[in-house]
């Protein structure tokens, strides 16, 4: 259960300075990748540095820079970015807790930008989350991952070969872009969680088993931590679209409100996904209680009809002296008949009664 | 499942830079239908026309033009007219992404709305939706639908006979009388349900099987659905009447003021449904555990009647020597004498418990 | 089930332009029946009239005239009605169309008001709805009903004997008085339906049946529409208490704050009332399966003392020819006496258990 | 049920003109009672009054008067007293209306507050409610309740015998401490609601029976009017607090904020009473299927052991003449042996199963 | 039940003029204990007095004075302080009570605020809560706990030993930190919950017991009364942040939106807690009925084993003169043949019905 164990590492913090740089998170990397893109409508570049200091210079460019930092453990050079980027303290602290809300804020010269990027492990079977921050000043985008592996390719790819408008724009258009591939990211892990609604549905009128509950229990719980990454969403990009800050254009908040949209839908479709997944527990537990009726209505037609034949066989195995029956000629053959009709009686009592 | 269906396309576009023009969705229809209706109070002119570039001419003229394209796959109509009638890119990416939540995006000088058409499939017994995207500019509307079949025939006729207001008034009435006829459709829908619920109604009383309750949710399933459709028209037509765009003229306003209150009646008329579909999930539940209660009483009923008297006469069976009361002359009498007193006491024990 | 029926009439309407007139809902009534009454401080006029033009120099005289219209299926009537007062044709639309939500549009020199009139119909014991629109002009009111029979009599009565305040103030006040008679219905509505709650009670204590739930569900459902006909009512007043309109004089405005309150208490009662039957259900339920408790107690306890003793009996049955227990001259007693102490032993334990 | 007998006498009301001074509630009292407190910094009067005009001189004293009236059935008393202190027609007809939500209303030179004085009747268990009306006048206050016996009488103390603040202030901070004594008397209430839920709790665990099913539902009836009573305090005093009146003083509101503080309290602990009571139904309830489950355990681990004992028995009690095994000198011994056999091998599958 | 004692204490006040001081609480410490620290950038003094006086002083130094009262029992300690400091005795009067609602309130030249410190009590496996209250003055804040011991240690530290910002800034800032202390203390607390319901999931799996079920139960509770401390966080914090007071400087207005998010982010967390420990109630009752289920059919199978075979075995069991069967050769054999088929059918039906 992740969020135990986020807690678990937030109470390290617990009574230190605000601003005090303290990773709070699993080390997913052995050191941390740092690559720059830097790029006008006429030039790009592209490269990986072993130093942190080596981007330092991209802050005075009139060109935009993107540096992405991918592994948030090493401190120091977090330190020292915040430190040639002038970033305000909480932003660092922010970047470092790994646990953080979704979440937009304007610190004048800079807009921080938190948000979480989902991928789908289809081994395990399950979403795994990690913590992208944006850091969106004039002219350059810093972008912080807990891992190598992410969901920009394709817009580095249209950097590097001018395909679309992101060139032509400034670095708000390329968080914008950014954002747009985390929430584009949303819809195929929606994909992955309507396939399994969909299995598990056709489990449930087949042959519900209590693997079919914990299936469906296991759904509700990503969908519970899907819901918690994709609310607060709505509020951060509403926030970025109406902030006063200069460092958003006009241009770019059209595109800001069609990234809105998209995450409207992620949301719609999440609440669809619950409310049938609570349709499904709704269906599992009264097929439960069909099949156990069902049992119930064959014990009880067996045994009516069988218990009062027994005791009937049970009266005349009894050893009395006098029991005339006994002696007649056809005792045998009427208390057979007797039995039967009895028998029949009571299956047609069923009958009437739809139980058989 | 058609919400997964969608997602899964929806997915295809993930990290493509925004506007590019992707068709999401089925393709429904073999090659593109478009019509055109230009018309104004005295002239009207009505043209099934086969390529695209025929109706860029009534861009300029002065009467209202009405071009309805059927058929959205086919991605380079969809470029040529946005290119000429000077569409925002995001406009037509929302145009072919048919997973699109209703919504109203007020561009200068286009008002872009989308809503879903609904109509329902009587062999199928369920709800088709089909996505129709409305562009309106200063003196023509432009729709576009999934495939060839709408709710606006009526709205033709009107056009074509000059009948009530529609030819006397400008694009923005047209996009109304089409929103209109979309809501309208709604209502056609709500009977077919409300039919569906009455008859389940009807079927819980006199029988209830394990199938009334997949009936049950199927409809609840198509409500969910349907107020998926329903609930953002509300916000969507309010944001139209209320934009100050000059597109939409104040004496239309009132107009889609009455189309805002046939939409609240529909969402009323979904929430009562939904409460009306979940109280009789409570009575099939109810009336399962009913039964259960019923059958058990039958089993416990003979059971517990004839469980002793077969135990007495299983005393009797016994093969001891010594059991003085096998020689009595009316033991066997006794016995049964016994036995049916026993039986009848019980019987009325079970009738004071009014378990008969 | 009235939702049903009247969106079945509802989509007669679907892509009819708007302000077409045609009347939905059940013609209730053979002819429309039509009164004037036309009062000031010191004259009072009453009479049914047979034409509708025989009301038409009404709309000029200065005294305040109330055109009450029973039945609104004569298509014809209204369109000359609403010719002469001038009436907006989506008024007369609204006004045609029986399945209206509540609600209050301010059309400059009209406010035209819909609400539902309630009536308890002893013998079926069910709700009645029946639509009144209220046209409020600047000295007169047109109220249009379905049929004959209303709540309004006590108003006539204090308009002809000049009781209250009535004849002393403006057409605003007579739509007031109407809108209040028709809430003060509501609460002989809440009192029939609070009685037939307080007797379900004691229902449920004394004896549940599967009657009593479906007795549950139709109060739950006559709720359901109730609340319905309620909710939009707040809204309806509170936008007629805050209409910039003149045609609202200030001092009637402490009057709709009144009938405001009136409504929150109905949908305060209406909310408890819901609460109070889903409670109910809840004790339906649990107490079906404490009844089944019971049966599955007294089964058990039968079975588990029986079985055993029969078993015993059935081994003393068997025709071995060396059990030497048989031969013995205390044999059967002691068996006897081993079976009453078996007995005994369970009775203590499932004493206990606090099965008895 | 208040609530039922409530409505059942505001329908008398139904048609009368607004104003009509009807009282509707149970008569409580004989005749009315009233006391007049006078009093300012300096000067303190108390006297019990038999005619209502006794009191008329107080409205021009620029000395502070509380004119108390326990019981309101007298409808000519109300009437000459709102004749004489100028009070609007609906404010008389609110008092004498003892259905009334609470509320606050602002009529120029009074406010008008009404609410509920709660007090727990130790011998019934049950709260009683009782309407408190507060007319708050330049320097008089004058309360109405429906029959002897309040909270105020601490606050007559301190009026008595000078103590706090109250009689160097004016008559708004009177009409405070009127309301905050009425909240203060919920806190006694919640304290009876809290044992009888803490006790409930200890049944739950030692031994729930239908009763204790019985005692939850009263309680959450008991916090739905709770509620009922308590949610629209919120706004009242919120009402009060920002009202543009001059009646209340700048000073005063700080206190006013006070009582809001205290509102809210309860209604949170209200809230969190039905938390605990709907959790304790879903505890009962899971309670109640545990104990079907032992029931059950016991009833199929007897049936399942002896069942095929008895068989075995039964098989040995056949007649056949060709039965070799009842010759054979060990038979019946074996027969035993296989038996004992049989039942330890259940006994032991049944511990795996975790029944025992 | 803390909320019971809470209340039970609470309606001794009811009737006292407002700002009685009436000690509400357990009286948790013998006596009181103050410790003062005062500090500015150079200096810093810290000792612990034993009488209130001995802090008077430091109202008119300009170094920022922080006085801690540990034990809030001693009325007299509480109102020399409040009138050296000048504080409202509204004020007074919530600190000594402690069934406050975490709230902030602005008096013109203090700030108060109140809220709970958690804790977790390893032992007992409950959450403690203390209310601490803080009065924030110009150059001044004092803050009153119930009981030595507090998670302010490490603010302590920093002012000893200057680390961090906060001998830099001024009182509001040290609020600032002494709030946000407290709130990072519920970090701890949820991840003790995080625990508690991780072990419980695993418990659910393995073997789900009523044990589980109150474990559940009581986790739920303590949610609840976990939500009952932080939602009114959200607002407190939103409300100093927000207010016009010049006592809270504009640079502190950051750390306030960061302390802020942390709240959100303990309330996200308390709702999915709360959206979980329900899913496991459901987990937990289907797998009872699971249970259930799988008890019955294990007693249907026996049960409708045997009872056919021994009804047989009974009928060979009579003792009727004429039964041809009994003395074939082959009869017993051939009725053992019969019995063995009749069970291998049943078998194989069971089979095919899956309930083996």
């Amino acid at each position: 259960m992740a969020t135990a164990k986020q807690n678990k590492k937030r109470s390290r913090k617990a009574g230190l300075p605000p601003g005090t740089l303290v990773h709070i998170g699993e080390k997913k990397l052995e050191s941390p990748r740092i690559t720059v893109i830097d790029y006008d409508e006429q030039n790009f570049q592209e490269k990986e540095i072993s130093t942190i200091e080596e981007c330092f210079p991209f802050k005075q460019s009139p060109t935009v820079t993107w540096i992405n930092i991918d592994g948030i453990h090493d401190i120091s050079i977090i330190e020292k970015l915040g430190g040639h980027f002038d970033l305000h303290p909480l932003i660092l602290e922010d970047i470092l807790n790994t646990g953080q809300r979704p979440k937009c804020e304007d610190y004048d010269n800079h807009i921080y930008t938190v948000l979480k990027m989902l991928s789908y492990d289809d081994k395990s079977e399950t979403i795994r989350a990690e913590q992208v921050s944006l850091v969106l000043g004039a002219n350059f985008v810093i972008s912080f991952q807990e891992s190598v592996g992410d969901v920009f390719e394709q817009i580095r790819d249209r950097l590097r070969n001018d395909k679309g408008r992101v060139r032509k724009m400034a670095s708000d258009y390329l968080t914008y872009a950014l954002i747009d591939a985390v929430v584009d990211g949303y819809f195929i892990i929606l994909e992955k969680l309507g396939e399994k609604i969909e299995s598990m549905e056709e489990q449930l009128v087949a042959e519900p088993t209590s693997k079919t509950l914990q299936r469906i229990h296991s759904v509700k719980r990503e969908l519970i931590s899907l819901r918690k990454s994709v609310w607060p969403l709505r509020e951060l990009i509403n926030g970025l679209a109406k902030t006063g800050s200069s460092l958003i254009k006009e241009s770019t908040r059209v595109y800001l409100r069609d990234v809105y949209d998209h995450t409207i839908q992620v949301i719609d479709t999440v609440e669809t996904f619950r409310d049938m997944v609570s349709g499904m527990l709704d269906i599992y537990l009264s097929s439960i209680s069909n099949r156990m009726n069902a049992v119930m209505k064959v014990l009880t037609i067996i045994a009516t009809i069988f218990i009062p034949l027994t005791f009937v066989a049970g009266v005349y195995g009894m050893n009395f002296k006098y029991m005339p029956e006994l002696g007649w000629r056809w005792g045998y053959a009427a208390v057979l008949l007797v039995m039967a009709v009895v028998a029949v009686i009571m299956l047609i009592y069923f009958k009437t009664k739809k139980w058989l």
